[in-house]
């Protein structure tokens, strides 16, 4: 037998309806922020990811050599695709731009729960400013796109990169340091970080203060630790803009300043956020983004842009670990000819009834009545409707309402009014 | 710079705009007739394609080793992957099974208009019956989806390959040199074909009554040609009963009779169809179908199957042909704030009219109003509205109907009824 490749999935029709759903839901929400939707290809030239993210990303892609000698790549992820697209295309259109995209991506990883070699991530990016009421959006609309899926517990943390540098000089640590102590920060293994810090002969004393400012949700509290920075100052400033926004207009106050934040991607700067669901443990969080510069490496001109993606597999996780109702897919009607001499007006009928949009099935196997009745019931058609020859010489046909078993004769000429919604 | 690879394509907001609603028509045709989705992975391993078109389909397919050794392919096609689903994880589902996917494919082929490496496919898959009725419906509902979609121009034809088959019996004609033939009857190449029938020393009356019969539209005459071979008459009798269902229920009579039609795939069997955009020329084909066995080869249970694959592409590009006014993209409004602490209430109030499903942007940029109405007009705004100090005293703002330049001050608290659809 015939499997499907380690590390994807098929998805039937009951997981496909829960992720229409939710895409529809994800889509309504960008197009109501003006954001507009794109769409790069599946693969890529492999030199677009190691130009992002150096030659060592090469071991967690499908790469391929094709038919025609190019190294190519299933893309990983959809910014620098976007960006190349921008870069090569879009450049001259009017600024900001607002542009999001659903895809799937492909990484060579160990699958588990919450994490495939395919999967499908939305997302977005916002060309052209970077301004405090930008970002306070971006973050806004990344907040209600995840809360209008339908979840109830998520929780927004919001963070600096250039602040996280800040700090990071007060322990006069160098570069190649700080790129080992960077992954311990990002997995919150404190325990660790202390350790590696006293190994680095930091004194007990400035390791448990770069802590405490790493773990502080009090952001006047970092503010006062990093004020000989002037850039960490501007950068705090504005953080404060946008949290203001986010009370003020946007009415979103459950946030977290968490300086810990380390995007892994290095072309972020600037603020940085991520939205999680704390219930699904090691893969609680739903959505990354921030502040990030890739456009003059793709050889585009320099424009501020930030932007975020979301995993939608972990979202639709999400939303089954909060038992989320999604509603259950119907069918308008299941039509049953009693006779084959019934077939040529049953199937009239029923094209008739999709004409006003009503979802119709019929009996294609010409079994007897019960046995599509049970066939009705296992597709969740809301009415069967009866078509034999006695009902028929009177222009009728009998409808059986599903749900309550009741049954009533219809006029042929009057049963679209039992459609219309 | 970076590109694109070749053989791929970026979808810019507008053509994503076509796209979708391209989309959503044919998924909505799909449902009405109580089909329902399934998605399957972007690549499958490498055997089940060659399991289904040999080994020759390599040269034709984006295969390659994984780093685990594995033989992987991009899919070409989505009717091998849904079936080895079916075979893996839905037998046991009560029968008909409708199934229906839309997904990117890729082939190795030379890029040319209409022919992409990647390019997307709608299809699906009827698994339980091949009654004269279920074809019928199968054949009517791929024409609804085309005409449906807008297109106002296409043709249908219908064949059947065991009719061809003994067709190709009274020329005894041994299987290799038929199929040298056929590659010439699906190109419609009837000059070459008449060549090569003479090669085989086949004698121009037969010839000439070979031909004939391919190109007739009349299913009497192919009928008495092949009137003793019983299961070509079966066939034909049954393809009665389909033309007279989609006469009568269907009301589609604008199909010919093509005993040329030769699917390239070697699984199929019985009814085959196609639908055509005669304007397109070379690539006018955009829908192909019919009956077809693969279960049994994938080592599932035997049982009737039979479906079609619409080229996704090709349908936009004939309507592209047929000049089909796709709606332009809006947005309801744009906010102006005048100054910089408008900016608070005016995002506020971008995010009061979203919750009423309208599409708000706002200027990100502190651009003075002449610059912002530019914008406003560049991302096809239906209003602009204005929020200045001085209205916002009397707690009012401007809103301006980007078409008709008109200006009307409106109550804060009124606002949301301008934008109630």
């Amino acid at each position: 037998m015939y499997q499907n490749p380690r590390g994807t999935r098929d998805f039937n029709p009951e997981e496909m309806q829960k992720r229409k759903i939710v895409e529809e839901s994800i889509r309504s929400i960008f197009q109501k922020y003006g954001y507009k939707e794109v769409q790069t290809p599946i693969f890529e030239n492999l030199e677009l990811f190691t130009a992002k993210s150096g030659e060592t990303i090469i071991n967690e892609l499908y790469s391929f050599v094709d038919k025609g000698g190019r190294e190519i790549a299933l893309r990983p992820e959809l910014t620098a695709p976007v960006i190349r697209f921008y870069v090569e295309k879009l450049q001259m259109k009017p600024k900001p731009l607002k542009l999001f995209y659903f895809g799937n991506c492909f990484r060579y990883d160990r699958p588990q729960k919450g994490r495939y070699r395919e999967f499908k991530q939305a997302g977005c990016e916002l060309i052209g400013t970077v301004n405090p009421e930008a970002l306070a959006e971006l973050i806004a609309m990344a907040y209600k796109i995840l809360e209008n899926s339908g979840l109830t517990n998520i929780h927004l943390n919001i963070g600096n990169l250039n602040v996280l540098s800040a700090i990071f000089k007060k322990l006069n640590l160098p570069k190649d340091k700080q790129s080992y102590l960077i992954p311990l920060i990002d997995k919150s293994m404190f325990e660790d970080l202390l350790e590696a810090l006293s190994d680095f002969g930091i004194s007990p004393k400035d390791s448990s203060t770069f802590l405490d400012i790493l773990q502080t949700t009090d952001l006047n509290k970092i503010q006062e630790f990093v004020k000989t920075d002037k850039d960490a100052q501007e950068e705090i400033l504005k953080l404060k803009e946008i949290l203001a926004f986010l009370d003020n207009s946007f009415k979103i106050k459950n946030y977290t300043i968490k300086m810990s934040i380390v995007r892994g991607l290095d072309y972020y700067k600037g603020l940085v956020f991520e939205i999680e669901a704390p219930k699904l443990g090691a893969e609680k969080q739903l959505c990354g983004g921030g502040e990030y510069e890739l456009i003059p490496l793709f050889g585009g001109k320099e424009t501020p842009t930030s932007g975020f993606a979301i995993g939608f597999d972990r979202t639709i996780l999400a939303l089954e670990t909060e038992k989320y109702k999604f509603p259950a897919q119907q069918i308008d009607a299941f039509i049953i000819p009693v006779s084959d001499d019934m077939i040529t007006e049953s199937l009239r009928i029923a094209q008739e009834l999709r004409k006003i949009d009503a979802s119709i099935d019929i009996d294609l196997m010409r079994r007897g009545i019960s046995k599509s009745l049970k066939y009705a019931n296992s597709i969740n058609a809301k009415k069967a409707i009866i078509i034999g020859p006695n009902e028929l010489e009177k222009s009728t046909v009998t409808i059986k309402n599903m749900e309550t078993g009741e049954q009533t004769t219809v006029k042929i000429t009057d049963l679209k009014n039992n459609f219309k919604s």
